[in-house]
């Protein structure tokens, strides 16, 4: 479906450059910050169609269309944001910022200091999926919306939805969780954490100073070659790879890498190295690890206690990253404004990223009913 | 219960060096190797009672006992392993031995190539789990046993009690396979090559030529910690952990390690480094990973087509690395010789070291039908 329809087109990331000091959770403070966001779609003149996209661990500012004409791949959602898709560009005004501590145009530990004049590196301070969701607030209010239609997000996505909905109840009308979990569990944080071992053992990230043309790639390697493999499901790995070894079905026993998965790690690796920053993910996945919408509450439904939204939650069957109890959970403690849907796929955790055929049609019509009850 | 037994007691490592030439799968030729093994009980005069124990990717030949009485601990399988346990020595004659291409006494990369006169290093020849085996039975031809009473392994020792059932069928009359599988699947192998990549990616690896006093510890370690998640439940390291935080409930925010699983996982690793090598490490998870007891047969049915004899096939309900379902098509190659057990625990892959209560009942039951069948 998605082929036939034009999609967003060329689209430019623009800036935000946000002088107040924003008080984090660590209880240091960042004397300032810039978010880097696209805009899709028309806002309003009510301003009230806006609908805040918010990106998992390794995406960016850019969900959909494209930089420029030669670009070979589309935003990362794109197949799920444009003119009739289930983010339905024609409809609503749709906004995607690069979370605060990233590496795509957001202040990050890859930023300049400006007290010190030099890259923050491992100086930067530790984030919390608040901090991220406190940054887009004030980029809400720079977009003078004062009530958001909504807000979606998948994975970490998820978990800033979350907190919106949580601190921020009164400036969104919806939210749309999809393989999402409402606090890390011990696994996701266990796989998050060996990660982060690979790249502070690697030498070259120098306790985080490390010259920017000289990184941890061997580190970041190991980290994202992990975080792949757990959002995959045992079915999908399979069918990627018909014939186990590259050299076909029989092996020919070496030390060297012959297993045709082991050639298609080395590879997302590379060009993970080539988009991605080594502190970026030791801050990111910090914040990942950190997260429990419960912290400072009895349990999740005093959280979610001013929450009386239309709220819509997904869970895909072969996710065991964040599996369908963990939804459940959210469902339960939203109550009667719940939407919970369990999704069958063997795409595993990336289910949300890849199944916009099957996400379509749920989301077109929650949005059609937030709108009647909004209405 | 294992607590009141005596167990075995102390307990001697012995070698067995086997002057022939081993023709290996890849079709490379060991000059001689050595094996490390341990038994317990005593041979009968029939030399019928033997029943090979087969140890997983990080075991070694001492299952059970104290090698000296000031060992903090006792052998990897004791508890099930002594007088009146799942494996009974007052009945049985155990014999447990490393696996070739080990490094605990074993021939293996850290072995002296004799035709060099140097450590082989990365120049050892890759091998398999059919090579493995291929060592036990001069093994057991050295210790003058003609037929074993049964094979027992959970994991790598399954696979090679299943090459034992495809392979020597005529030298064995029954086997017991705990938490394992007739071939690798791809997240399996997924897993372990990441931890591969890890050691290989270590600078101090050096192509696989390093001094064992400084060895790729860092490699080693994330290798080690992938590892050891596959092995547990999100349930079980939850349950390890009831304090998420080092410092009690609430976290500092800081980039340094804070998370209680981080220092465990840490600590796992350092004391892995202490007992294992990385060579090795590569060596065992290929065999692993080249692992399909299928190869050169049709399917599953030709390959255990020669094997009618007693078979217990045990997985557990919380083992996402080799699950049930991997021990039902087992089960049904197998036909009706087989029984099929699934065990309901928490503990995961790592189910079969450590559920003893549970699994001692149901092997004695197995092993004394297995003497009336054979009787």
């Amino acid at each position: 479906m998605s082929q036939q329809l034009p999609g967003v087109g060329i689209v430019e990331t623009q800036y935000f450059d946000c002088e107040s000091e924003l008080q984090l959770t660590s209880g240091l403070v960042l004397p300032g910050f810039r978010l880097a966001f696209e805009t899709y779609g028309h806002l309003n003149a009510q301003r009230d169609n806006a609908i805040l996209l918010l990106h998992a661990l390794s995406g960016d500012a850019h969900a959909a269309g494209y930089h420029s004409p030669s670009d070979r791949k589309p935003g990362w959602w794109d197949e799920m944001v444009g003119p009739g898709r289930a983010f339905d560009t024609n409809k609503y005004f749709f906004i995607c910022s690069n979370v605060l501590g990233g590496c795509k145009g957001s202040t990050g530990p890859n930023s300049i200091n400006p007290l010190t004049g030099k890259r923050w590196a491992s100086d930067f301070p530790v984030l919390t999926i608040k901090d991220m969701v406190a940054a887009q607030v004030h980029l809400i209010d720079y977009l003078g919306i004062q009530r958001l239609f909504g807000v979606a997000g998948g994975s970490m996505g998820g978990f800033q939805a979350i907190e919106w909905m949580i601190a921020h109840a009164d400036r969104v009308n919806s939210a749309i969780l999809l393989a999402t979990t409402a606090s890390s569990s011990a696994h996701a944080i266990a796989w998050n954490a060996i990660g982060r071992q690979a790249i502070v053992r690697d030498p070259k990230w120098r306790g985080g100073h490390y010259p920017l043309d000289d990184a941890p790639v061997d580190g970041l390697s190991v980290a994202r070659m992990i975080g792949h493999i757990t959002y995959l499901s045992d079915a999908s790995l399979s069918r990627k790879f018909p014939e186990r070894f590259q050299g076909g079905d029989a092996p020919v026993y070496t030390l060297a890498d012959e297993f045709a998965l082991e050639s298609y790690l080395n590879y997302q690796a590379q060009r993970f190295n080539e988009r991605f920053d080594a502190n970026s993910y030791l801050y990111i996945t910090k914040a990942m690890d950190y997260w429990d919408g419960t912290r400072g509450y009895a349990d999740l439904n005093e959280a979610l206690a001013h929450w009386r939204k239309p709220t819509l939650i997904v869970s895909f069957d072969s996710d065991w990253l964040y599996p369908t109890r963990d939804a459940k959970t959210i469902a339960q403690a939203v109550g009667e404004d719940a939407t919970f849907i369990e999704l069958s796929s063997p795409a595993g955790h990336d289910a949300f990223l890849i199944e916009s055929a099957m996400q379509t049609p749920i989301i077109q019509r929650f949005l059609r009913q937030t709108e009647m009850v909004i209405a």
